[in-house]
């Protein structure tokens, strides 16, 4: 057997402690299976003194990560820090560019300088992993990059984020608000004190950004992509969804079209019987089109401490075993620049909510603007507020009234809704939905 | 870029001619990808002649698969005879032996032959990949042994053969009987003309034997394993099962249980929430439980040229790569002997359907011989036959009746269902169905 492959992991938290425990627990078999021993040797945080339920004494300790990623005690960098730049950017450059393999599950960080590290880290030969950096447990960067090697692929999406499909879920089940949901969430532990991250997409959106150059052989490209969050939806959508045969779910989706890739992370309505719409709480999914393999689905925990560790020492173990794989599927200096389609010519069906006033005609101006932007619609469906004989001549409360498009454009649609809005026949701002075709 | 890796591909049906095609269409990716260029060189089949819509005319062509197989002018066997024995067996016994490495579609002979073909593989310092052998295009081999290396597996299950999958899903979705069901699978090319290997339970069973020992590093024991076909299911059990809040599917499940390792094939009433409940038609879906990661499904192709063939391009990819893993996850010198666990100690709940005489007292029969066993019953569904007020009292045709019990083992229900048939209160045998416990 080779000599021990030394670790230094820098980010003593949640996932950091977790890694340890586990390597503790299952470092021989790792050591058998792989034709060699894996040790921790040093360690980094900010606070050496903080109980973390871990035995810290046997490892070297390095206040600074930089001088961890640095020095000669390692073979390995666990990177565990997070954020996109500062102590977390510069460490795992200084191991690169030193020579060591880098295991990560800095999303932030690969979404903004994913290229470039891949390229210092083929340069000098060593492995970049970071399998925990999208979706957690479920082993989706390793599927891309090894298990469908021979396929082209037309899409991949996801529920990337646990926190938004909480919300989204307990708003269907229990039929409660946003507010109150993510409450809930951030009493639970599921959101931060400032969600603003997860609920506004940013989050889905960096998984999406290693997955689009992951599937397509493109460079990563963070900054151009579609963001919706979801704090717009209310409860009236859902239950609307719901008659309509749809559930509500955040989408991550990047797409191959006429017009370019398209990448996009927006609330999306998915036919109940699609595989996604049953992914519920906190799990995550990722659906991957190819043409030879046709379509897998990945569904496991995508966040939590020991969920992100498995994925963490699953990294470990291949570079134990010399596995040395390109670090975005092919060599990243061969990655392709690409054009992003912008989302005025994406093309889908779309669920439309309007608050309709209450006077003649004025279903049939919407039903005008519509056919003149020339979409035509599947279904339609106006709720009359309150119980049937109970509304009195003096009610000028706006009607909901709930559209289901044929296939458009976003153009279209855009287009008519801003009609509707001239027009004055609806109260408040329409709310739009884009459906995803799903087998 | 190292020399070329030459391929010799034996069996030229569907598969074989998808993987030439495949490998012609992406080639130089995977040359790029993995460092290394990669060829088909030479081709076997027992019939040279058959117009199979690739042209073999740039190949070497061997009659005799052994022949290919211990060939100088090849570096990987590709196996896609199939047969647990016979010349699939010996073409890849003289492909190690010759120190080539394997790549193999064939269940059957991994799992009748798979620890000793693993051991002369590891002695010989080569790869045997099979990630097509196991629910086709679905990466469960590559999940088990990579991604999941420093998990301890509690469970895996799945839905691993889709003709049985797509013959349950018709008669729920269409309620019309499994024999019905067959022909139409038969018709559509989804069932073989002898469907009894499907349809029994062994090919699901071939699939598991080779989990079981991925999963918990045992060696593979294909010949004990827990054996029950999907042909005693009647559409009343599914309606039955829909009413109650599961849905039937046949499972493959090894678990490990205090009493050992429960290896079993049996229809099970799976909850209508459980992401294994919505896997539909020909889809395979395979569900791995373990203690960092939690849970992970994989759902997708389980069959068909193009996906197997996607399954075993991508063994190739590793191979090129130079990748290479213990076949079975772990040195299969070290796999180890097991306890098998028998069906008689298996604890769950349990559906059982009675045909009940209609005389006094029977349901109380019934009842105590439950009782006597020491099994709580959750559920009880009794339908009365015709609309009410029709039934005469001249009507003494058997009353259905269906019981969910309460977690109880096995040789509880069967010694219950002994006394009720023994008391005479049943017209016919009882059905029973498991079912399992899923999140």
């Amino acid at each position: 057997m080779a000599n021990a492959l030394r670790l230094g992991v820098a980010g003593l938290g949640t996932v950091g402690a977790s890694v340890i425990r586990l390597l503790d627990k299952q470092g021989n078999r790792i050591a058998v299976n792989s034709g060699q021993a894996v040790r921790v040797r040093a360690v980094s945080a900010r606070d050496k003194s903080r109980d973390r339920g871990v035995d810290l004494s046997r490892f070297s300790w390095f206040q600074d990560p930089v001088d961890l990623a640095r020095s000669d005690e390692i073979d390995v960098f666990v990177e565990l820090i997070g954020g996109d730049n500062g102590p977390a950017e510069a460490s795992v450059r200084a191991a690169l560019e030193s020579g060591k393999h880098v295991v990560t599950a800095n999303k932030a960080l690969l979404a903004k300088h994913g290229v470039s590290l891949a390229i210092l880290a083929e340069s000098k030969g060593v492995s970049l992993c970071y399998e925990a950096a999208v979706a957690g447990g479920i082993p989706i960067v390793k599927t891309l990059r090894e298990s469908m090697a021979g396929n082209d692929i037309s899409r991949v999406y996801g529920i990337l984020n646990g926190t938004c499909n909480y919300i989204l879920t307990r708003m269907e089940t229990d039929g409660i608000s946003f507010e109150d949901c993510l409450a809930d969430a951030q009493r639970l532990g599921y959101a931060e004190a400032d969600p603003t991250f997860d609920i506004e997409g940013n989050d889905t959106a960096h998984k999406l950004a290693i997955l689009t150059s992951l599937a397509f052989g493109t460079k990563i490209s963070a900054d151009d992509i579609y963001l919706e969050g979801i704090t717009s939806i209310t409860t009236a959508d859902i239950q609307a969804a719901d008659e309509l045969g749809y559930r509500i779910k955040l989408l991550g989706v990047a797409q191959r079209t006429d017009s370019g890739i398209e990448q996009r992370v927006h609330p999306t309505m998915v036919p109940k019987s699609s595989a996604i719409a049953r992914i519920d709480g906190v799990l995550n999914a990722v659906a991957v089109d190819g043409d030879y393999v046709g379509e897998i689905v990945l569904v496991g925990p995508g966040a939590g401490g020991n969920a992100t560790a498995s994925a963490v020492v699953a990294d470990i173990s291949d570079i134990a075993r010399g596995d040395l794989t390109p670090v975005l599927g092919m060599p990243a200096r061969d990655l392709e620049d690409f054009t992003q389609a912008g989302m005025r010519v994406h093309e889908g069906g779309y669920y439309i909510r309007l608050a309709v006033v209450d006077r003649p005609g004025a279903f049939a101006e919407i039903a005008k603007c519509m056919a003149d932007a020339g979409i035509s619609l599947e279904s339609i469906v106006q709720r009359r507020k309150g119980a049937a004989g109970s509304r009195g001549e003096t009610d000028v409360t706006p009607q909901p009234v709930m559209l289901i498009t044929y296939e458009t454009t976003e153009v279209a649609v855009r287009d008519a809704l801003d009609a509707i809005v001239c027009k004055g026949v609806v109260s408040d701002a329409p709310q739009m939905i884009r459906i995803e075709k799903l087998s």
